[in-house]
């Protein structure tokens, strides 16, 4: 069976094709076997099965959202409502949630993770990452990743998000549980391994500890660095080789040049400034370099808890300085890349059939109509759909 | 026959209750003939005829825009690509809009006119003000207002948003046109009249005659004020009792000052700020003078265009410092008083049964989960729907 899509106005490839974005105007795309079979001209497409109109309406890319933390525990709106309201507010944190995921059964923790992934579905992400974190003991951080692995393959270990609160004057135990038995517990469920280098959460020289430990292990590198400080964690990562250092909100000269010369990909996350009132990087010098970087939700209840890829692309244009295209490109292409995948985030023959469909006549539309639900329709593995299952790869 | 709804987790009443949403727990709503006939607590609700659960979730009032300029013609996707890519763009602005406006035919302007007020009762918003002002000759100011009447009783006459672009060397007389002939044409036609008091478009002479205009012909005054300079509007629309001044990026100790005095709104427009990226204004001033104020959508293609009022209250709390609460309160409540309704944007007993359930516990998540489309319920004059239409008043 295969169904072609026709009459798209312009469709976003993220490759051959103008711009950026890969634009081809009126075109079409088959699906066969959950792939995409052929691209181009709706003229040229060849015979089909079914046929689905786009109306001359946009279709992308579904969004690659390369760093969630979306298995959790709890609530935040009240943090939240009184940091937005200037009032001091010392309790809770990351230890709150840490508390209320312990102390979740897996089936709730996963009933939670499903209505999330829904919701990111429905505003066009077909492809998520998602980090444990909030466990910070063996056995929670093997439940949270065991969770994770119903949803996505991309799972990431983040036992060293914070030292965990019973352990805090022990924090060189910590470190060497995190890259001894608790490692060794996550491996098997694991992808991915990250770790918080930042003042409060690990050190450079801890965080290099855990990610060779990680890597001897087998996994992959991720990195949360430079979030609140220059650390020298970002040129720690590009070292190292991982695949994607996340937040960047902070980067020297030398970070970018760094970044610019490898294979590792800068990942922004624009809701986690929004919600936190941090000030945005700005993109000019990683676009004057020649980087590669993407745009990611960074779903957390604490500091960034939104599914919206449209809502980062729009803050990305706003406040980051990207163009439209070069924020939307990060959030498919650059995902993508970040989560080192070739399968995904791009329209061309071969790759998964996900494709979004947009209530807009142009992609551009994510960021010119902010807010705005412009996703109409998605398509996964090439079936249309509104609830998240869990695929390999 | 009346219908309860049952088990709301938080009611924001804007009225009576805690804080400054009057918060109701475990509230219920019993609504009759299209208007709220009870509120309390869900033990006490008396007997219905039917009966709805809104399972512990949260409901507001339906949000009330009170400045929108919703019925247009064209797109102006390509100016805000080039706007936010930093390209230089001279042409086009308000008058290409202009042009693609009177180009349209009253059927073509009033089917993208349901598709956007469609679009923003799906997010919410169940009254909402629209203003000509794409038209600038009498006929089509004249179409305009039509069709803004076919959608809502909220009409406001703009025939003042720039001088005609073929009368640009003859402003005098645009001016005489718009106090004369073309109010005429629209007074039949409008509740309000506003002005666009700014440089490039009409001064304080200007915009004293055009508004004292319109109050001689019985229409209620509005004013486009103090969005690039402090220019002395504010205090002209606070003299003359202007219902509502829009946008007030700009505004001295004296305009917050006078504005506290009166009974004029001042209503915010952050989408406008986000989209072109002007600096946000704080609200610490008005706060503590103790003025009243509103946030809308300004929807418009050039400067605005959002119809989310959730985005606006995100914007309004991250940027502008407002609270949750404040910028909840200000999106219902205050865009009721920006239009001297008291019908609308408070759940009490006797107002319009327009109510909005959110998919959250909490109305904070509004500003907490920004981007996210929480709404997942609204009713309209005691109906559930998703598509607007027409009603009185």
């Amino acid at each position: 069976m295969s169904e072609a899509i026709v009459n798209i106005g312009l469709l976003a490839t993220m490759d051959d094709g103008e711009g950026l974005m890969g634009l081809i105007r009126d075109a079409a795309v088959v699906i066969e076997d959950g792939r995409i079979a052929w691209v181009g001209p709706s003229s040229e497409a060849p015979a089909s099965d079914t046929a689905f109109d786009a109306e001359g309406a946009a279709v992308i890319p579904g969004f690659v959202d390369s760093h969630t933390h979306a298995v959790f525990g709890g609530d935040r709106s009240a943090e939240f409502d009184a940091r937005m309201s200037g009032a001091p507010y010392t309790a809770g944190g990351i230890r709150s949630t840490v508390a209320a995921t312990r102390a979740a059964s897996s089936e709730e923790l996963a009933a939670r993770t499903q209505r999330l992934l829904d919701e990111a579905l429905r505003q066009g992400t077909t492809t998520a990452e998602i980090k444990s974190g909030y466990g910070l003991d063996v056995e929670t951080e093997r439940r949270l990743l065991e969770v994770a692995g119903r949803f996505t393959d991309e799972v990431t270990f983040l036992g060293a998000h914070v030292v965990a609160p019973e352990m805090a004057e022990r924090r060189a135990e910590y470190v060497d549980l995190v890259a001894g038995t608790m490692l060794d517990t996550a491996t098997p469920l694991a992808r991915w391994i990250d770790v918080f280098c930042e003042e409060g959460a690990f050190d450079v020289a801890e965080t290099r500890r855990i990610l060779e430990a990680g890597r001897g292990a087998g996994l992959g590198l991720r990195l949360h660095a430079n979030q609140l400080t220059q650390s020298g964690a970002a040129a720690l990562g590009v070292e190292l080789g991982a695949a994607s250092i996340d937040h960047c909100t902070f980067l020297s000269d030398e970070d970018v040049d760094a970044l610019a010369a490898s294979d590792t990909v800068a990942t922004f996350v624009p809701g986690a400034e929004f919600s936190t009132r941090q000030p945005y990087p700005r993109i000019d010098r990683l676009r004057d370099a020649g980087a590669t970087w993407a745009i990611a939700s960074d779903c957390n209840p604490g500091s960034s808890f939104t599914t919206s890829m449209p809502f980062c692309i729009a803050l990305a244009v706003r406040d980051m300085h990207m163009t439209p295209s070069e924020a939307i490109r990060a959030a498919t292409l650059g995902g993508a890349q970040a989560l080192r995948r070739i399968d995904v985030g791009r329209i061309v023959p071969g790759a998964r059939a996900d494709l979004v469909l947009l209530d807009a006549p142009d992609p551009v539309h994510l960021a010119y109509r902010p807010g705005v639900p412009l996703v109409s329709r998605v398509w996964r593995d090439g079936v249309v759909t509104d609830r998240w299952e869990h695929r390999a790869g």
